[in-house]
């Protein structure tokens, strides 16, 4: 049932690799056998032709909010939301019509998956500093959609092949990081994340929860936000029964030299601890996944890319990692 | 003749897996044909005595200051600093003795290494806990010999297979990084990195310079220390004639999509930043180096691994690099 829903795909920056490692993606995931995902792009019926007659693929088709979609995935079809200038959508151009336009893919892509009318929303890159320029005021989707949906509590994700993380802070300052973490902001990541991994089909998922400081502190020797914050908030959430361990040395954390990382995920206390490790380990592989939404919704974990668009040379992996992952999230098996 | 002087290997905390590596790493190097670097540890004879029996390996010899030492390597010559008591060396039973001990043996390598009667130093693993107990109250061996050796300006740097870094601040609550920096203190990181490479063969090193904020600041999104102070150093260090490059994103600085590192070298603002992706890529084989000490010091990347240390399952790799490093520094070739 489920699964006759269509997955959203917002189209991102016009200007960028959105349209290119989206219609990649739906061909890749079309050749398979066995049941796939249904698929529509909300963006520019315009310009995803364009990017397709660029990489010599079936021109993509007019969708409409109610239309059916095959079972068997003919051409791409496409919510078309207004008609782009051409040179809004050139490629490498980045300009304020076409980051007004991503603004709008996003919106509508939320409101389809509260609706129910989407399975789950999966977005293309988009340039935050177009939206911003257009008048959209927002440091990323994350943000951006946590509004739409007034969700207070949410958590940024990202899952590679090797490591899954969460982290408890993202787009501020360094400087701010240590006044924004709280035991409660601490054990609310921890528990989206535990719940998350729970409803994916890990029955006991076993979380990694870094320290703020080199060496977690040592002791007392380096800040005190371990005793004071992190440890309280692993212990708080071990007494509601999740299998917390912390925490952790941040730079040895994502070391193996035993050939496994040790547990099912990491919590990480600011943006560049977690994602230094990831980014170093998954490339541009990894997906990106917003917790605490009251829908799912995944991205590719790279940028809009403007120095390659339109050169088919963007990789699709990551694009069709996050449509899958969506997916999965949505069928509930793991 | 310089290689005539011996390199100096401080034991390390007795009840480590220091001796233990450092007899691993000189029989794998005495086995090599060609030159070789001449070994001295400075330490206890039979702490070192009862590590080769376990090892079934040659007794180590007492050796004197001023002793010759054979081109092709017998056993292992050892400076005997005191006599231990045997329960201050037993495997993983770290004491107040011993960690006593570990920084005498710090402090006489220093003096070695400072009157030329050591070409370099290079230091097995101590215990901070137990040599802070010990009523030395350093936070690591590079804290340490900067005050024997009076250096004010000195860093950290680490050299792996794939990535070398120096750090601009190490030891430190993360809270009290943003306060730490200034254009002053990244110049100086940028020139003693590019010095160092320099004097190892490199002859226009490029280093790449990390940024303090998520996205290197995004613009001044997020923190100001890009424009304020990284931004400056950069430009300070390009006028003395550096190729230095940056403030790079920090979570992508270390992503190779490309399979290619771009840079010689990094530099990054604060421990973990750099660690993370040192550690994540490098496992424990890298070669922590300190730049501006009057002497070559450098030392494996791994701690005292007191859980292991007896059982002859520690990996003399990281000791082996470390020496070999110290070595190519003093030999002055690349």
């Amino acid at each position: 049932m489920l699964n006759a829903v269509p997955i959203a795909i917002s189209m991102g920056d016009p200007a960028g690799i959105g349209a290119e490692v989206i219609l990649k993606a739906a061909a890749e995931i079309a050749q398979r056998r066995g049941p796939m995902p249904r698929l529509v792009v909300i963006g520019d019926l315009r310009a995803m032709g364009a990017a397709a007659r660029r990489l010599e693929m079936p021109e993509p088709i007019e969708w409409r909010i109610g239309d059916q979609l095959p079972a068997r995935p003919g051409p791409l079809a496409v919510l078309n939301l207004g008609r782009l200038r051409a040179a809004a959508y050139r490629p490498g151009h980045p300009n304020a019509e076409g980051g007004d336009a991503a603004y709008r893919y996003i919106v509508e892509g939320a409101r389809m998956a509260m609706s129910g009318e989407a399975a789950a929303l999966v977005t293309a890159p988009i340039s935050k500093e177009w939206m911003n320029r257009a008048g959209h005021n927002f440091p990323g989707h994350s943000e951006l959609l946590a509004k739409i949906s007034r969700t207070k509590l949410w958590r940024m994700m990202f899952v590679g092949e090797q490591l899954r993380l969460a982290l408890v802070t993202v787009h501020i300052g360094l400087a701010k990081v240590p006044r924004a973490l709280s035991v409660e902001k601490v054990q609310q990541t921890i528990t989206l994340l535990a719940e998350h991994l729970h409803a994916l089909g890990i029955a006991r998922p076993r979380l990694g929860v870094l320290g703020l400081n080199p060496h977690a502190g040592e002791n007392g020797m380096f800040g005190s936000e371990e005793p004071r914050i992190i440890v309280p908030a692993i212990k708080g959430a071990q007494k509601a029964g999740i299998a917390a361990f912390g925490p952790l040395a941040p730079d040895t954390a994502f070391c193996r030299s035993d050939g496994a990382f040790r547990f099912d995920a990491a919590v990480a206390m600011y943006h560049d601890q977690g994602l230094i490790a990831l980014k170093t380990l998954e490339f541009d592989r990894a997906v990106n996944v917003t917790l605490g939404l009251p829908f799912v919704r995944t991205s590719p974990d790279h940028g809009t890319a403007f120095d390659i668009a339109g050169k088919n040379r963007a990789s699709a992996i990551s694009m069709i990692a996050a449509i899958d992952y969506a997916w999965r999230a949505t069928a509930g098996y793991n």
